[in-house]
């Protein structure tokens, strides 16, 4: 068994799905809603090998694992502390042999990891425009939440290079830039299939967008269903509950 | 006042809106609940002069008439009857000095009617790809829904050439053309600003996009609350009869 220590200031979290736990590290590194979002949303085939580009604290490899299928992941992570407590968070759960944590600028994945060798590739990237908006004072959280270290373009380019052709790539995103991504997909020959808008209640605007791209697939997209976060009494959505409760709702 | 005789097979329908009336065919043209989407989505400024390609009954211009507000239209037509019965349609409601119908390709309108000339353009072009469906057995319903006579990257050229820089295009399609539309719009210089799906009912796949495109824009677009257009009970929304009761909703 690998070493499972906690460093200052992390702490286990039960994920509530088969017994899984995470390691966190509240003030610096902690997954978001965004991330359960994407992994409910993701459709990976029956051993599938896929990539998690930016994976911060493991959650999308970890919970898909959860939910039991026999998959296996290369997740990539630019900044060493937060590699080496996503590296811990999957020994914890028994997961190292079928995820390897890799400290990694995810630009240089397709070379390192291999192109046009992976089933699936998964995202959650930084949101907001590079210099766009202001920057968290934490080193850390401002490289994950902010496009300092990559971009949507080399987000999407790795995505595409490391897909096999019929590969999908699932990605949640801030919906404004849904245009962007779009077009950003259509260029590097994975076009836009399956799209799932997210809104924090009912009458207001989107604010995610869940996104399926596959490799070298024709045009034309389904648009899913509508996700409300919250309902119309402002209490969490009972989608957004069954949700976190590990079941599947698309 | 010109002659607003109708021709056989041809009725007037009151439009539930300030008085206003219009001519159509019920087996060869009449407008559906699209248009009646696209005038509710639509934001035109006071005294704007706007473009509708592909006018068919007139619904469009007549429609945005009758909300008041001191607008002028250019309605472009390919079908020599229909353009005839729009002109009727917009003579009966006392807007000929205010909405002309011409009977032109919408890929003329440009060069026809102005380059940069307008502050709007609208379309409710048709649906489906050229050769992708069936064709209804009637050349003229064939021409109106199906992309017979013009495609959608005509369309959006045609639109983007009418506008004036910051000039607005609103389009209505299929949903799943979404990609496939934002990608048109920006290559045109015409980038997708604000968007909104319709889905038939909750639950449902969304069937439609409302989109507003702005001339010159920079990137990043506001998405709206899906529109509904039946509730959970299977009956009509009560925002679509609001709609079609005249009320603007967005």
């Amino acid at each position: 068994m690998p070493d499972i220590a906690l460093r200052e200031g992390e702490r286990i979290d039960d994920l509530q799905v088969a017994g899984y736990r995470i390691i966190q590290h509240p003030g610096r590194f902690r997954f978001g809603t965004d991330a359960v979002l994407l992994q409910n949303f993701a459709r990976l085939p029956r051993r599938a090998y896929a990539v998690d580009l930016g994976t911060g604290t493991g959650i999308l490899p970890i919970l898909l694992c959860a939910r039991g299928k026999d998959l296996r992941f290369e997740a990539v992570e630019l900044q060493g502390p937060c590699a080496d407590m996503a590296r811990r968070s999957v020994a914890l759960n028994g997961l190292s042999d079928r995820v390897r944590v890799h400290e990694m600028d995810l630009k240089d994945a397709p070379e390192r990891l291999g192109r046009g060798a992976f089933d699936a590739v998964l995202c959650n990237p930084p949101y907001g425009r590079r210099g766009g908006v202001l920057h968290n004072p934490s080193q850390e959280l401002a490289l994950a939440r902010h496009e300092i270290a990559t971009d949507l373009q080399t987000v999407v380019r790795s995505a595409a290079l490391l897909l096999k052709n019929g590969g999908r790539f699932f990605l949640i995103h801030q919906a404004d830039r849904l245009p962007e991504i779009a077009r950003l997909l259509h260029e590097q020959g994975a076009p836009l299939k399956r799209l799932r808008l997210v809104y924090t209640a009912p009458g207001k605007r989107a604010l995610l967008a869940l996104c399926e791209a596959v490799k070298q697939a024709g045009e034309g997209c389904e648009v899913l269903p509508p996700l409300f976060l919250k309902d119309e009494t402002g209490g969490t959505s009972e989608e957004l509950a069954r949700i976190y409760a590990g079941e599947r709702t698309v």
